[in-house]
C-alpha cells in the first residue's frame, strides 16, 4: 500500500485495521441505533471527542453524514434570509454557492490566496458569517487575529468550515458558533461522517427559527444527540472507529504544536530545496495543507519519483491541478513519513542558508 | 457475539470480517473520490448491484446515506405540490409526516394492518404515490396484485419503501418509479449507505421539474453517478463492503425463492408451536420479517429464554414493544441459525396437524 499525502480522504491511522477488528467482533455494528449499547457508543464516542479537542462547556457536539451536509444544514436551520460568505479558494466558493441556492439573498466577498483576509471592519454585518478555516484547495488558513477581530465585528452567528483542520489544530472555539470538519482528514479516518459543533448562541439562533421541516434540522439532530440517537439510522462504524481514535488520542494541544513545528519544518526544507510555495505569505500559510508551485513538466517529474518511491503527493486543486502538489501535514502522518519523502524531494541544488 | 434476529441493524454477512481487512489493505479507504481508484470501485458497486438485483434496463442506481435520506430526496427533487401515503404501520406514517412537513398538502391514507391494502381504485391519483414494501414496524408486506393494480391506476409516479425487503426478495422493479432501502437489513451490512432506484419516468419527472437547489437533488446526485462520483466526499468503507458482498452473492431470485420457502417454514413453526402470529391474514405476511405475539409476560420469558442461549430476538416495535418479538428472516441469517432458534422456541405444548 502507497504512502499518500493526500490532504483528504488521506493516511488512515495505522490503529484503524484494529478497530476495524474490534468493531466486527463488537457485535455493535447489529446493534439497533436506539439500543442502550449504541447509546452508550454515541455517548462515549462524544465524550472523548469533547475531551480529546477541549471543546468548551455549552458547546454541543453532533454527527452528520459529511461536512457537505453540515453547510445544508446551515442554511436550513441558522438563516432566515441569508449568509455573507468571506473566502479565498474553491471550497469556501463552493460553500458560498451551495448557501446561495437555499438563499438568493446570500452575499460573498472573495480575497486573494495570497493575501490577508479583509479587515473584519469592511466585512457587513451578517446573519451568519461563513469562513474556511483551512482551505484545502490552496494551503491557505485563517490568521488567528482575524477570527478574533471578527468575533468583535459581527453581532450574529459565526460559522468556520474547519474540515481540513479540526483534529488536528487546536481551534479557538471561542471565537465562532458554528464548526464542522469530516472525519477523513486530521482524524485519519474513512471518510462518512462529519462532525459539527454548535455554540449555545447557534442553538439559540436555531430555537428561535424554530425551522423543524427537514430530517437533518439541526434542532431535531440536537434532541436525538441529547438522548445519544441520531435522526436515522448512522455510519455506526464510522463512530466505531472515530470512538476507539479519539479514545488512544493525545490531547489536541499535543497534537496542534507538532503539527505547527512540522509544518514549520515543511516550509523550510521545501524554500531550501528550491521548491515555489504557492502560498508565500507566512502569515497565511496553513499548518495542514502544504502546497508548493512548479512547472507541469516538473510537477510531472516530481509526483513520478515520489510514486516510484511508492509515495504518492496530493495532486492541485482545480486551476493548479498540474502546477502544484499537495501535502498532508495530518495527525496520521508520522515523522518517519515526513522524512521518508523529504529525502524523495531532496534537490541536490539545495539553496543553503 | 451473541446472534441477532434484530430486523435491521442486523445481523452482518460472515465474509464482511475479511472484507473489512481487504477494505483497509486496499489503501482505497485513503483515495481522494475523484480519483479512478474509486471510481472504478463504485461502477464496479452499481454493476454488481445491477446484475445481482435483476435491476431494469433504463433503471439508474444511486448510493445516498440513508433511506431516511431518500425520502428527503424524494419529496424535494419529485414532488411539486404533494405526494400520497398509502401505510399501514410506524414507517410509513413517518414518511408521510416527513413528506408533510416538507409539502403541507400531503396526503395519507391509512389501512389496518391485518387487512389488504386499498383497492386501487379507491386510491386518488397523485404526483407520487408512496407505499412501504415490507413494513418493519408490523411485519406486514404489500401483495404483489395490489402493486400491480396500483401501477395501472396511478397516473404519477409510484415510490417504494424497500427498506426491509430490498436485497432478500425479487422486486417487480417495472411496478414503480423509485425503489428504495438502506444497507443493514437485507443486505446484512454495516449501516451508513442508503441505496436509491429509479425508473427512466422518474427521472424524466425530475428533470421536468428540475430542482437543483440541493447538495442531494436528485439531478446533481444523477450527473455525479454518472460519472462514477459522488456529489460529496461518501462512505468509502461501505460502498467498499456492498462491492465485495454483491459480488460474492448469489442471484436475488434464488435468495429470494429460499427466503420465501424458511418464512413459510417460520410461519408455520410458530403457529405449530402456539405463538400468535400478529398478522393473522397470509396474504399480507412479510416474507423478511415475521413478528410473534403474546402476553407481556410470556414475550420476556421467550426473550430471556433466547438470550439464556446467546439469542437476540427484535423486540417489537411501538405499542407492541412489550407484547410482539420480530424475527429478521434476512439472507445473513443461515438455516442453522434459524434452527438452533426454532429449537429455543419449540414448546412441549405443541400443536401438532
Amino acid at each position: 500500500m502507497n504512502l499518500t499525502f493526500y490532504p483528504g480522504p488521506s493516511k488512515l491511522h495505522a490503529q484503524v485495521e484494529q478497530h476495524l477488528q474490534e468493531a466486527f467482533q463488537s457485535g455493535l455494528l447489529s446493534a439497533n441505533h436506539r439500543s442502550t449499547a449504541f447509546m452508550a457508543m454515541l455517548e462515549e464516542t462524544l465524550l472523548a471527542l469533547r475531551i480529546k479537542l477541549s471543546i468548551p462547556d455549552g458547546y454541543e457536539v453532533y454527527l452528520t453524514s459529511s461536512a457537505t451536509e453540515c453547510w445544508e444544514i446551515i442554511s436550513q436551520s441558522l438563516v432566515q434570509q441569508a449568509s455573507h460568505h468571506v473566502y479565498n479558494g474553491a471550497f469556501g466558493k463552493k460553500w458560498f454557492e451551495y448557501a446561495q441556492r437555499l438563499h438568493p439573498a446570500t452575499t460573498g466577498q472573495l480575497f486573494g490566496f495570497n493575501d490577508f483576509p479583509p479587515d473584519p471592519a469592511h466585512v457587513p454585518a451578517a446573519e451568519v458569517l461563513c469562513v474556511t478555516h483551512t482551505e484545502t484547495s490552496n494551503g491557505t488558513a485563517l490568521p488567528l487575529p482575524f477570527l478574533a477581530e471578527l468575533r468583535k465585528n459581527q453581532p450574529g452567528l459565526i460559522a468556520v468550515d474547519a474540515t481540513s483542520s479540526m483534529g488536528g489544530e487546536a481551534l479557538p472555539w471561542l471565537l465562532a458558533d458554528v464548526w464542522f470538519a469530516s472525519v477523513q482528514k486530521c482524524f485519519g479516518l474513512p471518510s462518512g461522517l462529519g462532525i459539527l459543533i454548535v455554540s449555545p448562541l447557534a442553538i439559540e439562533r436555531a430555537q428561535a427559527l424554530n425551522e423543524q421541516n427537514h430530517y437533518n434540522s439541526l434542532l431535531f439532530i440536537r434532541s436525538n444527540f441529547q438522548q445519544f440517537q441520531t435522526p436515522f439510522t448512522p455510519n455506526t462504524l464510522g463512530i466505531f472507529l472515530l470512538k476507539r481514535c479519539m479514545q488512544e488520542r493525545s490531547p489536541i494541544e499535543k497534537i496542534s504544536t507538532s503539527l505547527h513545528q512540522r509544518a514549520e519544518i515543511w516550509y523550510n526544507f521545501l524554500r531550501e530545496n528550491g521548491y515555489k510555495l504557492l502560498v508565500g505569505l507566512p502569515e497565511v500559510q496553513a499548518v495542514t495543507v502544504v502546497v508548493a508551485q512548479d512547472s507541469e513538466e516538473n510537477i510531472r517529474m516530481i509526483k513520478a519519483k515520489a510514486q516510484a518511491a511508492e509515495i504518492t503527493l496530493g495532486n492541485g486543486y482545480g486551476a493548479w491541478k498540474k502546477t502544484t502538489f499537495r501535502l498532508a501535514n495530518f495527525p496520521a502522518i508520522t515523522t518517519d513519513d515526513s522524512d521518508r519523502l523529504m529525502q524523495v524531494l531532496q534537490r541536490s541544488d539545495k539553496i543553503t542558508g
